[in-house]
């Protein structure tokens, strides 16, 4: 199996990423975006995306972007994630995830997301953590 | 109003908190809970709680513990937030979040994390992150 | 050796904490303690204790704590660590270590660093993050 | 005064930076360079660099590139910082800060930590965080 078609099911046992109506949209070598629109369901107090949210968004195209790298018979966990919220999301937020550093032990990754409005694209959130590989 | 009152509010105005089956558990003077059953919807792939659960639970227990401490005319967003994963998160997760330092222009929080799986409570997360207050 | 032995054997292998001055206070089972004065070569611009002083205490104190849950052969080194400036640094800083979650594979630690400065006691930092075991 | 003096000037009364033989190596708007040369007193048990003059450098770094987007009559100080260390430091370390998000209250801010040995760059460690502007 390749690993756009080990992410893709791996993705679809996330019965979160459903709830959240969020998409794999590019899987490539060290590299995974997943988008989803700011719901009516997942927005915070001022109507603006959840956090939760945001940060779902970023660890999962983080995450994917570290299994890409890894050998095909391992999952990943998130050890440690943090994020910095930069601007409100809102409309559609398409988080890009990268691998810093490939490793055997851990994968240290790194995520960009943006939100995206009436065709203009802003940063949201920058994430920055560690992936471990489990059997 | 009270801050409890002012919190509950707040938290019913959060469409993710419904979304997530979250619940405010317990308020005080610089100490929030928050709890969430991990129903079928809120999984990551293996059955465990997703990561995204997890830190919603702990970042709004810590917001509202935020919120505690701040005058009754402003709301607190979080600026950055770190999670570190300990365990698995499965049964009911309860998350209570504290105040570290508080002050004017930002407030320093924590949180943990507990999975409560047949009596047994195991810490699952803890988050260290900073909330600003906002007009 | 015991693990206070060896914790003194390797701290004494740092020459960092010669430069900075810093001692070992106490060594127990998963709490480790670090202490150093702030001297004059180790301030910001404004004169306060460094941020880097208030990190290395705490890093260090940590990483010790991770140090006495291990096997006796192994060292650790830090894989990530997060820090919160909470008040200026000044006389005498005192970092305590903690395990927060042991593991064969990663150690979870915390750390708080205290400032003391005629005889009142303030949190100036707290830090959270990832040990990891190295032959 | 240009924001390069400055940060030359206050780089200057930092006298952490002398002890750590520090140097101010590139200043642009959002971009500033800070180098060291991991000297005998500067390491860690194993003889690489000691993970504080790593986050020393890169904190320093991004800390001024935020200086670059203030206003002239403003300082800045760190809220928050977190690194990842992805291999160890020797050699000369040369940390590259620049800003994420300029903004009026906070300003978020990442810097990239190399190592350079026998004209070989390695990533040695990343940062994210926020600065704090003061009067």
């Amino acid at each position: 199996m390749s690993a756009e078609a080990r992410i893709r099911d791996s993705f679809a046992r996330q019965s979160m990423m459903t709830t959240l109506g969020a998409e794999l949209v590019a899987v490539a070598e060290g590299r995974v975006a997943v988008a989803a629109t700011v719901a009516e369901g997942l927005r915070q107090q001022a109507g603006y995306a959840h956090a939760a949210l945001i940060f779902a968004l970023g660890d999962t195209a983080a995450g994917y972007a570290a299994l890409t790298v890894m050998p095909p018979d391992v999952d990943v966990l998130t050890v440690e994630m943090k994020i910095n919220l930069l601007s409100p999301g809102a409309g559609r937020l398409v988080a890009e995830g990268r691998v810093l550093k490939p490793g055997r032990r851990l994968v240290v990754v790194a995520a960009d997301v943006w939100s995206e409005v009436d065709g203009k694209r802003t940063l949201a959130a920058v994430l920055q953590g560690t992936m471990i590989p489990v059997a």
